[in-house]
């Protein structure tokens, strides 16, 4: 199982485009070095609400302390039940007739997959007024967590006795040999899991449902109202959901619990509960690793955005088909950079580095004379020559063109596979191999206009960043311009077709006329080696020293803390809350009224109609009732793969729908600051309105009542 | 003529309370230092919009340029006679029979002072339904500018041939000799006015109104909907208006010009002109000045209000009616905390400062071997001294007691007068004494449970910044406590009376056994000497060496720029426009839909019903047409005393009521910064819609039309 992509993140996007960033995210930053901040110190009172909580390990005596609350191991497991989990995001079963609830910027790809220019339910939204409207959406794939087992006992004793090294080579093995019974013994998706960085080794089986079909959308326009200027901020107008529904054996799939509407109305200062998939977090990176971050590592990344940027608004700029093509991939970009934004803001910010800095000296002075001290100056080492390593970025990210990618690993699953498991590149470890080989078959659609467009901005930032003498430059361009090398490179490929790829997997002839295979072959060891360099002199270090930081955090602190975010199911809770910024303290509940003062303050035509209204939201404006709440915030530690996650009230009814968090938020990445930081959900009573009175959707309504 | 107050300021605030502070910031900084950094460098490109014009020197050619429109002699002459002065703000006529709009906030001390608690206008609202139902408003001053005179000539003569001191006596001999003369052959008003920090002198004439009535005015509720938090922020939906009629001999008063209703509707991206009387700017300070303004100077008057936000809640604390009379200080308190946050974060914003010091280098390179170049260094040395002489402030600020300070007063125009006119304190030189004289006779109610309540917190101030055991404060406190020895001086005084007060100015005998008389007689001498040595060891250097300053800049730069504002008659122009913040583009325009968005996303219990709605505008909301525009935003330059300025459009017709300025504005008393800072005004469309719908004052809106 490939690591889940974070929710609107970067490196996730969608079908097409930025998804080539998901590679390159992860090789960026250690996605290892997990611990909180707030396990540095036990002295310091715990900060209200932090946590990517897992499910056997609640902080339920805290929750009762502060809420007079906690959730009970029934209503934990029915909300464990009804979590669904998206790529890149979460999602949840709101009717026994296995309608899914998720952001529509989480199933925003699959609606795109099966839009056309004449069908653009993108634009217009889409409800299926029967079941048999569904649109069932090829290649896409949800998964339920229905089974988990702590092997940790069983991993540890594989490494005893053993040299460190040997005895981590043990570990793996043991895990990778118990994920593989287990999937034998249960028939589910195993995930073998590291928590607490080596202090805890689990099992994560899911049940994977592959027909899903697409019910209900509503227009973009109002999904990602304010688009790109609002996207991370708050007080904010979205009505970001998407409906799908599981079809097991051409029948809805009944699942074991959902999530029923919410019987009392949610109100300020309410204690919520949100489930989902939080992504990699780097609270637990050293202060050496955050000052890379801000100076070097963030700033990088946000120039290599702006590249990407232009070169889709170029691609889109050449017709109405590519620019709709591009819509996903620019706002991924988008939305990446205004994250990254948002990141560099909070470290950035006066003081709270030295915190830190200082929460830093304060372990390390309760550590004593360990030998782990030293690993803090091992891991700056690795963290200067991994800046010293960022313009090497465009060969270790597929030249940012996920085709190009997929090729790569056609080549690889050649070569790679014939090495001992424990010689080859991650992806193609005997436990990697199979979650590889489903990536490359996926059947989803491939544009290759755009996807050429994508190898050209890709050659150009090599270029750039290495110089146009640097030999691997001069091996991909052959004197060519990088468009010109592109165009070649897409001129006679098969690589688009489902088939035709299959057939090379089996080593068909065809291989070796295809011109996309004859660039990769130059391209594939040329991104080895920037790989294997970046692994051996930056991730295995922050891998071996951050672990060793981890083992000396979790032998003095154990599960009191939550360890940090893994793509895995969490559970994170908080009061309904406003906040202070912008000179005031901002509202906890938007409205419909809102919606409507935005549109008509700034009017259709500003900003390309960012704050405009579809016709019909017009036309039934006086159906609705406008003091209905639409998007709230609430003091929850949500962070990218919580897009689509229920947020429930205190019996377990879906009260909102997570999309988003507020500018403040993005820091927390980093530093969770909860006097600001807050999570931003679309109210569930907006969407019934929405499909009730706008989209002629109250059979929708029906069934998430039950009825 | 007094220096006018700041509109909505510390030092201003209605009838009562803080208005102690008005002389407090005037000794803090220099309000002689006048000259925009805009004139500092002629090479850089003139900043979008910037400038305190006045109505003889506008940047006509600049407006040509950028807007394809400039007003002419006609527009200008009508928007000078439609504009009056208030104190502390700005109102304009609206009808031919002599109606004049202005803010709720500026018309407030006011609307309190007709009100009772049995009839709360401030909380009620109030219309007159006929014109005997208008509540006359006793101590009330407006004032129209009718005629300028630049008397640079006469007044550069006298003083030409001299030593500069001598000169400069000569120039303010002869200005005051000037302005005597032009009262006595108009009979107006007249005020010497100096420019450019000497490079003009004018005298301004203004015919001055005594019967003013009050006409209408909302709930402040909603006139300043969002209190405290929503101050100096945007998006705002704030219906921050009242109205007053002049009248003179008993009838209405016909005004020389008066603003008509926009013809068209405005919109986002539109030309509009403020016409008012901003008061103080501190843009020509030195970088010097500023570090100190940032270090010390701001944050101790912070720590200061923060004092006497404390005293006024626990006064506020001891009754309803105490509470009544204790709020406009309180908003006038929190306002000036807001502000100087404001400043601070401007001031502290990274590279703001630099910014200052490099044009200053800039400028100093122009003026190569010039000797004033020296006159930096001595405001540098007298900013120091300002930071070293903060304990003093409550000595010579009256200790916060507005009461203490009119017995103050009556005691110099006992001794002052003795003296030769250029040895009095700058109040009671012969130009200012019969300004000084009204103050004194003003008949405004005197509150003095207040006014003891800031007695006994300001010797607390004194006690703790300059210590127990500082001579003036032993001499203050006799042994007793703050509020013990507050109580004495209170304990039988007959200063709140208009009647004795006038009878001890003529020097009755009951001025012995007044209580506050004699605490004023211990406090009198303690203040003098501290007015004199800050006067001597910073105001005089100050002002000197600023002068000097200014006089080169003036002789690079001329009237090719604006000089700092002087509370006299400006006019500003830009266009409605948003601007970025809080991660997202602000929206140009609110909506009465916004109103009810923020007043339901809060509910009416959340802080203390700070975005409640009174009873009748729920009642009456479906009478509304929710989109009309409420507050909107442009990129004007006001400051304080801006407030209640007409928005015109480029016909010189009424679109909006400037009420306040964005957080982000607030920097710019210091330094301009086109890009965020914002004004902000009621639409006069939705006063229209208010005043018809919600106040029932059609015949209000009939006479707006000229029906």
């Amino acid at each position: 199982m490939p690591p889940p992509a974070q929710g609107k993140s970067p490196w996730a996007g969608g079908g097409t485009g930025i998804t080539c960033y998901e590679v390159s995210l992860e090789s960026f930053v250690s996605k290892r070095t997990l611990l909180p901040l707030l396990a540095l110190l036990l002295a310091l009172p715990v900060r209200a609400d932090e946590g990517l909580w897992t499910f056997d390990n609640l902080p339920l005596d805290r929750m009762k302390a502060k809420y007079g609350f906690a959730p009970d191991a029934a209503l934990l497991k029915r909300l464990q039940a009804a979590t669904v989990r998206f790529s890149g995001g979460t999602g949840s079963f709101v009717s026994r007739d296995g309608l899914v609830l998720t952001n529509h910027h989480v199933g925003r790809g699959a609606i795109q997959q099966v839009s056309t220019a004449e069908k653009d339910y993108i634009r217009n939204g889409f409800v299926a007024a029967t079941r048999a409207q569904e649109i069932p959406v090829s290649g896409m794939e949800l998964m339920v967590l229905t089974a988990t087992r702590n092997v940790t006992t069983e991993v540890l004793a594989a490494g005893k006795g053993l040299a460190e090294a040997e005895a981590a080579k043990a570990r793996r093995n043991a895990l990778s040999g118990l994920q593989k019974a287990e999937e034998e013994r249960t028939g589910l998706t195993v995930q073998p899991l590291t928590l607490y960085r080596g202090g805890q080794y689990w099992l994560y089986g899911y049940r994977k449902f592959t027909d899903v079909r697409l019910v209900a959308a509503p227009e973009m326009k109002v999904a990602s109202f304010g688009g790109d200027w609002d996207n991370f901020t708050y007080p904010r107008f979205d009505m970001d959901f998407s409906l799908f529904r599981i079809y097991v054996d051409g029948k809805p799939y009944r699942p074991e619990a959902w999530l029923p509407q919410a019987t009392t109305p949610l109100a300020n200062g309410n204690l919520v509960m949100v489930s989902g998939h939080p992504g990699t977090t780097f609270r637990q990176e050293t202060a050496a690793q955050m000052a890379i971050a801000r100076d070097a590592i963030w700033p990088g990344r946000i120039a290599a955005y702006l590249r990407r940027r232009a070169a889709l608004a170029a691609f889109a700029a050449t017709g109405p088909e590519a620019k709709r093509l591009a819509t996903t991939a620019r706002y991924g970009v988008e939305n990446a950079i205004k994250r990254a934004e948002g990141m560099l803001m909070g470290l950035r910010k006066p003081g709270n580095l030295e915190k830190v800095a200082r929460e830093e000296q304060a372990l390390k002075a309760r550590l004593g004379g360990d030998p782990v001290l030293a690993s803090w100056d091992r891991i700056a080492e690795a963290a200067q020559r991994q800046k010293t390593l960022l313009p090497e970025a465009p060969l270790r990210e597929n030249l940012g063109c996920a085709l190009l990618g997929r090729t790569v690993t056609l080549l690889r699953l050649g070569t790679e596979t014939r090495l001992p498991s424990e010689k080859r590149l991650p992806e193609y470890t005997e436990g990697a191999l199979k979650a590889t080989r489903d990536r490359y078959g996926n059947s989803a659609p491939v544009h290759l206009d755009l996807e050429q467009a994508q190898l050209a901005a890709g050659l150009r930032e090599a270029q750039e960043l290495l110089g146009a003498g640097h030999p691997a430059v001069q091996a991909l361009l052959a004197g060519r311009t990088p468009e010109a090398a592109a165009q070649a490179a897409f001129q006679a490929t098969g690589m688009a077709d489902p088939v035709k790829r299959a057939s090379y997997l089996a080593g068909g002839p065809a291989l070796d006329q295809d011109s996309l295979v004859a660039f990769a072959r130059v391209f594939e060891p040329l991104a080895r080696a920037a790989q294997l360099r970046y692994q051996e002199q930056v991730q295995n270090v922050l891998d071996e020293h951050g672990g060793r930081i981890a083992e000396a955090r979790f032998r003095l602190l154990g599960t009191s803390v939550y360890p940090d975010g893994t793509g895995t199911l969490r559970l994170t809770y908080g009061p309904v809350a406003g906040y202070p910024a912008n000179g005031t303290l901002i509202q906890p509940f938007t409205t419909f009224y809102g919606l409507f003062d935005r549109a008509a303050g700034w009017g259709p035509e500003a900003e390309d109609g960012a704050w405009s209204l579809p016709k019909r939201w017009h036309e039934r404006r006086s159906s609705l009732d406008l003091a209905t709440p639409y998007d709230f915030a609430y003091a929850c530690d949500t962070v990218g793969g919580n897009s689509g996650s229920p947020v429930v009230n205190v019996r377990g009814e879906l009260v909102g729908l997570n999309f988003d968090s507020n500018i403040e938020a993005q820091a927390g990445y980093y530093i969770y600051d909860g006097t600001s930081k807050r999570s931003i959900a679309v109210d569930a009573r907006a969407i019934r309105q929405v499909l009730t009175k706008i989209m002629d959707a109250r059979h929708l309504v029906d069934e998430l009542d039950g009825r």
